[in-house]
């Protein structure tokens, strides 16, 4: 049988990953499939950069500049898109659908912001987008809820889907240093850009969450109706209260499926038991907590980002592509979901100010919260010298988040903070 | 599209929860396939006793006596295999496959003692059998090991793989009782037979590992070839020192690829640390752990019995089935396997006896071991009265199991213990 041939576009870190494991593993996968997988075409910005590393596993030959000889040779069966960026890759997606062409993509801000239009273009072709790498490098969770779990109605997703932010959290948490220095950390060994933003602001993680959540609500979720919240304005002091709290914090991805049948979706730091399963995630690994009313409670863990463990993947989907399945699990026209607003949530909270040691500060803040119908579950203020300044801590009981949201802003007016209040929600 | 018919043999556990499962989930899946899912005749022992559980989900008249109205329907497409045994599935499945249809089935025992003759019989007839469910029931591993990781040479797995075993280790640790208490509770729990032997002995651990090692060795491995050890003789004391060496005890299925290619294969109880992600499994949870040489390492855990979890991956199956996706990996001619023998492994290892306090004691046992090549990591003895029999726990440094076995049975000889020794491997 004639070698199946595909086009790739990139040629980076991960691009790179796939040549060389497509060599590495070339008479594994032959011998699985029956044929050959040929790497074509590989279109990249500038052809004419020496690429010794993997010149090994390729023709120099097949490098160009012009993806239009990717997308427009008609032998090429399947796009791999490795070149990252929003619109371009968009516009290299949809055209190579049109042409008969499958599409393997590790791209998730372009699903994120134009998965609807790429996957309708998709179905009407009769084609497939395969997408495994985009969430979770080398974990197979698409694949999970695609078809694993393909029996169960998803109730609940609780997931660690950035590794930046995951490490950052370790660092402070395990070396006892601030954001800044864990960062700087994170950044020294590559699990950062140089502008973290993308990452340490939650949005990445509400990327991932978008395209998971098309498959498990089978509904089409716009990233900006993600409730989003980053980790930069969590300090040295909220992981040692939460390690005396018995908690861990870690930037989660939640989605969780109301009794009325709508979707709280939501990514932000959040306080999690510390001997929960989920909180032994640490460093930059990824892992995801699925609920299914048939399977129960799954937890999938595995690296997040890298050249090979994202190629891992990448190759997988390759795999798929070259067997002919077609995902069916979120791949349909997307019905219309409910969403539950972010002000709706009734969560409990750690809440951390300073304030000054003066007689009866302690009960004018409870008495604030009470008011407001927020009851307190436990105070922490350590002993500090009178008319210092001295932290305190607030563990509240389950309250909707915006009248706690709006309490915070009301205290803050008071004048009683040294400090505006940290708000971190707690996941039991 | 008409229905896609599937006839199942066995209407216990599994069995009704499929159909409850198809039931409540029929408007997803036909969105989903395009297609309905019809379950057009259902093979049981006794036909006539009524099944009330399930009449809300399938017709009672689909209930017959006769497996034949199944195997030779030829409107069929489909064999779903609930039943259990092991000899008379193996009949069902090869006359199934020979009359063109696909096997589903959750039977583990059958694959470890028949899977040869009955995936050859599939190969010839270009059917396939589907087996999520036979191997840590509602956990997506044989999916993740034949597509997720079919790009990876795996080279390690460290599992949990019976969730019976794992209830029996948890209660022992927690609770502090022995285990003739743990093991009645598991069995009024439900999470053990009647007669537990099979879980317990290890053997149900090791079929599963036999057809996991189908997958990632590419070889067929005879179950008998699997060294083999039970839980039955873990101790209360072997809690205890294990929590104070920082240890946990679990019943692991290993596999190990040595730098030579070759296959280290085995089931029995080891120390894990106890922070490691592994040793969080508790109750009756199953996990594996797998280390793929491109993707690195990753976790899977969920529920490894129950109806519902069970038929949640039984289901899957069915949506493949139904979809045509054909499972490549572990199903192509095998290679032949180069096992590494349990004598040439090399581990450290947990040994706990007792002796009689007398002077030097401690001193022989140690060069007794000594001479024997095997160095002792560190010892535990805690204080007794003169001449009271006082337990001992030795670590050993890594040595060749062999050489340990012969050095723990010549010390019986000796003289010297007043109990036989408990030795638990420990795996790092």
């Amino acid at each position: 049988m004639a070698s199946f041939r595909l086009g790739m576009i990139g040629c980076g870190t991960v691009g790179s990953g796939v040549l060389e494991i497509l060599h590495r593993r070339r008479d594994a996968l032959k011998r699985l499939l029956g044929r050959g997988i040929e790497v074509a075409r590989i279109a990249v910005r500038d052809p004419d950069r020496p690429r010794h590393q993997v010149y090994g596993f390729v023709d120099p030959d097949v490098f160009t500049g012009n993806v239009a000889r990717v997308i427009e040779d008609d032998s090429i069966e399947l796009l791999v898109e490795v070149a990252g960026g929003v619109d371009a890759p968009r516009d290299w997606m949809v055209e190579a659908l049109r042409r008969g062409k499958d599409v393997v993509t590790a791209n998730k801000a372009t699903l994120a912001f134009h998965g609807e239009e790429i996957f309708q273009v998709a179905r009407e072709c009769g084609r497939s987008v395969y997408y495994e790498a985009s969430v979770a490098a080398a974990i197979p969770i698409i694949e999970m809820l695609q078809n694993g779990l393909v029996a169960n109605q998803v109730t609940r997703v609780l997931a660690i889907l950035n590794g930046t932010c995951n490490y950052i959290l370790t660092r402070m948490e395990l070396d006892g240093v601030d954001y800044g220095v864990a960062l700087r950390q994170a950044q020294e060994k590559g699990f950062a850009e140089a502008d973290p933003t993308l990452d340490v602001s939650g949005e990445d993680a509400a990327h991932k969450l978008a395209l998971l959540a098309r498959i498990f609500t089978h509904s089409y979720v716009p990233v900006d109706r993600i409730f989003t919240e980053g980790i930069q304005r969590i300090s040295r002091e909220d992981m040692a209260f939460a390690e005396d709290l018995r908690y861990r914090i870690k930037l989660l991805a939640i989605a969780k499926l109301s009794e009325e049948g709508a979707w709280d979706l939501r990514v932000h730091p959040a306080m999690i038991a510390r001997d929960s399963i989920l909180a032994q995630v640490q460093e930059e690994y990824n892992a995801a907590y699925v609920k299914g009313d048939a399977a129960g409670p799954m937890l999938i863990y595995g690296n997040g980002a890298g050249s090979f463990p994202t190629a891992s993947s990448v190759v997988a989907d390759i795999v798929r592509a070259v067997k002919g399945d077609r995902p069916v699990n979120g791949e349909e026209p997307q019905e219309s979901v409910q969403l539950v607003p972010i002000e709706n949530v009734s969560l409990r909270n750690y809440i951390r100010t300073i304030v000054l040691d003066v007689p009866g500060v302690l009960g004018r803040i409870t008495s604030h919260f009470g008011m407001r119908g927020i009851s307190i579950a436990s105070i922490r203020q350590p002993e500090a010298k009178v008319g210092q300044p001295v932290p305190v801590v607030l563990v509240t009981h389950k309250a909707p988040d915006k009248v706690v949201t709006d309490s915070l802003c009301e205290l803050e007016r008071v004048g009683l903070l040294l400090e505006p209040p940290t708000r971190i929600r707690i996941e039991e």
